[in-house]
């Protein structure tokens, strides 16, 4: 079966179409600044990636240019081959814990969580009708972030808030990069040969969101991220954790608005900010570091201690750890991050092979032959697991 | 050598008038509703409490009713008794990393700190004055809750913000119950017979108020409250952690400021939040649980597990764990919080001796004899850490 999957984002549309027997990609791609020019990229499988400037005013325009791109690109030979759509959707709140076909109920209830993430989930559900104009009759599949934490417990979702926050207002963790943590993790217990009903696992999901996942037997018992993306780990630009009264100490100290502050601990914090604006991107933290600046050291150590007092935490909340994992861009791609995280790990008997920690976006285990607990790199990959989920649901 | 130990809060004023010798309390007492009306309670080592309503327009009027009843009740024949004077101070900043001989300019620095703790800092250097006013030439010293937490580094306190709000704002985590940690710390090292500079202990003062503070050859070096007590744990009325985005959903959704907000945080929140209002006191939790209230029972859990993540965090940061210690009021008197944390801990050949674990208020080690980690209940005594402090520097 020949799966297309979308994520919809305000200005861009990103695809992939996954042939779900081998599992390979035929072709991704992506749509960019939807409502103010336009340009599509596409890159069949073994061949250029090609790039056009074309007027993209709406989202339907953008369905539309990218299955003309695929037939016209013959990576599709007629657009009837396309027998599913699967859709990454980012907040499914607690009416969603797994992948759902979309129905006219499902695109009400999404709508219902829209103000748990006002600037994705529309965009979701704007890709979503995109795609059922353009391809009428073919099945789709809603893919959420939030659903595979939807087994954490309460003593785990719950903020130390008034109660009626979370009945009235649906104030609670939810927990994001779930479909990787779920890849992932799955993955990990092969690996790791675990049976997979009673296992402890941590994923580390480290690229420029950032998140930490506590699973066991194959559920996500707790994770960093929270209501919003923002809590947790220190991310690229993100603060994660901090002091709440920070947001009032700041407010009232640069004469800001809470909706200011935001944008800051959104946008100009995380290592970005610690480094004092050397980057957000950890390949040039390490060659500033490399070169001397002092900052953009602190701020990798800053983030790497933050993610092993985690792995830590959820260590205490599975009650001991069988594996672990390292995903996502700088997970799979940063040696040093991997290095600093995993001496502080000693405790649990984990030791690191220097040699193999070497690996760059490929499966690899990183722990050493005596570590009593293995620890691996692996490459997530949330389209194949939004193809896997949408076949499991259509055929 | 007497000491009188000062906790001086904005309209109330508790001492106690500590042998330094013996480390015994021969009185202890509070002066309340300074600036309102007034009233003083005093009890005299082996003698009953006696209470009297008085006029007490303001601080200096406090200190001198303190002065007349430690005379009045013939605990000291003479206030040239009182050598010295051991004072509280909340915020210390990053300009005092032990506690100091009080002069001119150190009254100054502590001014310079208001800012950390604008409810706190200003009380304090009003009881500060007030006795300076009334024992002339008797030494003051001034013992922060900030110092001991002052040997953390970097890593642990900065937060994941831009780093110039540091260097310019001093925003960074600072940490409380120094005294209390420090004490306690100390005394746990003791009893678990480990070499003060070779030692990994975790120390949970879990009263109204609640920390974790992880220590590692006698030097703290991290601790869960931030720039302000409201960060960390779950407590009686704040929140600890939470999202710093539901600071701005709160304030959307229930159309308040950012200082509302900040209130709710503080006065409402915590186990008395999430106990739907039963209460913010663990007595009346617990016996609302026992009673079948579901949502106390599940504050309970939350509290407990949150404190379990913490010690695991810490361990992780210490690269191990040696000895633990519950203290404060909840930690030296509630079994079954003990006992939710300490259940998380198996993995750390953590066992509990159910017997020892009913000790209320007193030193007892908890740990079953097989634990590999000796557990404590230490009890905390703050006002006899303020006096040897004191005694160190004037003798």
């Amino acid at each position: 079966m020949k799966v297309l999957v979308i994520n919809c984002g305000s200005s861009s549309l990103k695809f992939q179409l996954i042939d779900s027997v081998t599992e390979e990609a035929l072709a991704t791609g992506i749509c960019e600044r939807i409502g103010i020019d336009g340009a599509i990229s596409i890159k069949p499988a073994g061949k250029e990636k090609t790039k056009k400037e074309i007027p993209l005013p709406d989202h339907d325009k953008a369905v539309k240019a990218v299955l003309e791109a695929l037939t016209e690109h013959n990576v599709v030979a007629h657009l009837d081959e396309i027998e599913a759509v699967g859709h990454r959707v980012v907040h499914g709140g607690e009416k969603f814990t797994s992948s759902v076909i979309i129905t006219e109920e499902v695109k009400k209830a999404v709508e219902e969580c829209n103000e748990l993430a006002p600037l994705h989930n529309p965009a979701n559900l704007i890709g979503i009708a995109a795609c059922e104009a353009a391809l009428p009759g073919v099945p789709q599949v809603g893919v959420f972030d939030t659903a595979f934490h939807q087994t954490m417990e309460p003593k785990a979702f719950l903020y130390g808030l008034p109660y009626s926050y979370y009945t009235d207002y649906k104030i609670r963790k939810y927990g994001f990069h779930g479909t990787s943590h779920k890849f992932v993790s799955q993955e990990l217990i092969k690996a790791a040969n675990l049976d997979p009903n009673n296992s402890k696992v941590i994923v580390c999901h480290l690229g420029g969101g950032a998140s930490v996942t506590a699973v066991k037997n194959g559920k996500s018992i707790d994770t960093s991220m929270g209501l919003t993306p923002l809590e947790g780990l220190i991310m690229g630009t993100r603060s994660g954790d901090i002091d709440p009264s920070i947001v009032e100490f700041i407010g009232h100290k640069l004469n800001k608005s809470v909706d200011e502050v935001m944008e800051i601990l959104n946008k100009k914090s995380g290592v970005l900010g610690l480094s004092d604006n050397v980057s957000s991107d950890f390949r040039d933290l390490n060659d500033a570091a490399d070169a001397g600046n002092k900052l953009a050291r602190q701020a990798i150590e800053v983030f790497c201690y933050r993610v092993a007092k985690y792995i830590g935490g959820y260590v205490a909340a599975l009650g001991g750890l069988d594996a672990l994992a390292f995903t996502a861009g700088l997970g799979e791609n940063d040696h040093l991050v991997r290095e600093l995280v995993m001496g502080y790990l000693g405790y649990l008997g984990v030791t690191l092979d220097k040699e193999k920690n070497k690996v760059r976006g490929e499966f690899e285990k990183i722990s050493a032959a005596d570590s009593k607990i293995g620890v691996y790199v692996i490459p997530t990959n949330e389209e194949l697991a939004i193809a896997r989920e949408t076949v499991a649901l259509v055929k």
